[in-house]
């Protein structure tokens, strides 16, 4: 996805879905507002108006890369949510689908985790990730009501600190090159977050 | 600490230590990355050469804090280690410490974790932060071979996801504006890392 090299036809040039991979890789790199489209077309080997062909500004090529991360995220979670069975087990089903999402699609929800909200297009993509916690807190909240999940903290605190862990493997995990398979992976944040590190509680 | 206002003396200033956390604050606000020190002369109201007076350089700003943050997490770990307990109560004793540091230091431990690597500065102190997480994994581990934590994952792993859960707090908790007083969130973060969220297991 970050290949700087695309199949060249009549003559050089990307198509828009590896124009927008290799913008969001330089983003990762340097941060998005760090980023120029001088930057973007040094990377790319194109001219400035090779890229407006394909978007009219930066902050389309963000817009683009956070709705895929986001839409992605938001689908598995309503999975997750229509599961007719416990709280804790719709927990487990959206933090594994979470994960699955974030190994996917790692370039772009690493872009969304590291947003600073300081354009529009930044605060709504910040507001739809703030939802998603809220939902989170609601499965949490539905598994302690039910009795499957502990009622000892707060649903949303709960939500927001296993989003936390799951989370943070954008800045350590590398599919292929970590020691771990992503289906570890996600057994092991399942563990975490279900049943804590302690050998006895 | 993030005030940008300073105590004025014989004509406007500030000390050392105050310019270096308005300097802080503007970086978390831009990325490190996206200011430049005429943007830190701006946000602090004096010209560049002011600046220049207490440092010599962006870099050198961005040094100091990191030192800051990561001394004082490298403190309380080796407090941690030395205690003659369990693993589980060493790891306890080390994520409660470790999230008070970051609750007193958040913007510098913020930037900190937000760090890309992109100079010398920046890979000497994620160098550190990979000598934080080994030494919590060797915590692990020892609660692994003495029977007070779970075998059932990798150390290391267990060290990473614990800390994600630790380190997510600089992106939603603020002291004094959350619901959660600080005594609260460390509470909360120990249970879920030490027992999850499963009411049964």
């Amino acid at each position: 996805m970050t290949t700087t090299t695309a199949p060249r036809r009549g003559r050089p040039g990307y198509d828009r879905s590896t124009l927008v991979a290799v913008c969001v890789a330089t983003f990762n790199r340097h941060g998005y507002d760090a980023t120029s489209m001088g930057m973007l077309a040094a990377e790319l080997g194109v001219s400035k108006s090779a890229i407006y062909h394909h978007v009219s500004s930066k902050e389309e090529i963000l817009e683009m890369a956070l709705g895929q991360a986001l839409d992605a995220l938001e689908a598995v979670l309503a999975e997750a949510e229509q599961l007719d069975e416990s709280g804790a087990k719709r927990l487990e089903k959206a933090l594994r689908s979470t994960v699955q999402v974030l190994i996917e699609q790692m370039p772009q929800v690493t872009l969304l985790l590291r947003l600073r909200g300081n354009s529009p297009v930044e605060t709504a993509a910040l507001q739809r990730r703030r939802d998603i916690t809220s939902r989170f807190g609601r499965i949490v909240e539905s598994g302690q009501k039910d009795g499957s999940l502990v009622t000892s903290q707060p649903p949303r605190r709960i939500a927001r600190l296993v989003l936390g862990m799951v989370n943070s493997i954008v800045d350590w995990y590398r599919p292929g090159e970590s020691a771990a398979e992503p289906a570890q992976l996600e057994e092991s944040i399942l563990r975490l977050a279900l049943d804590g590190v302690l050998a006895e509680r």
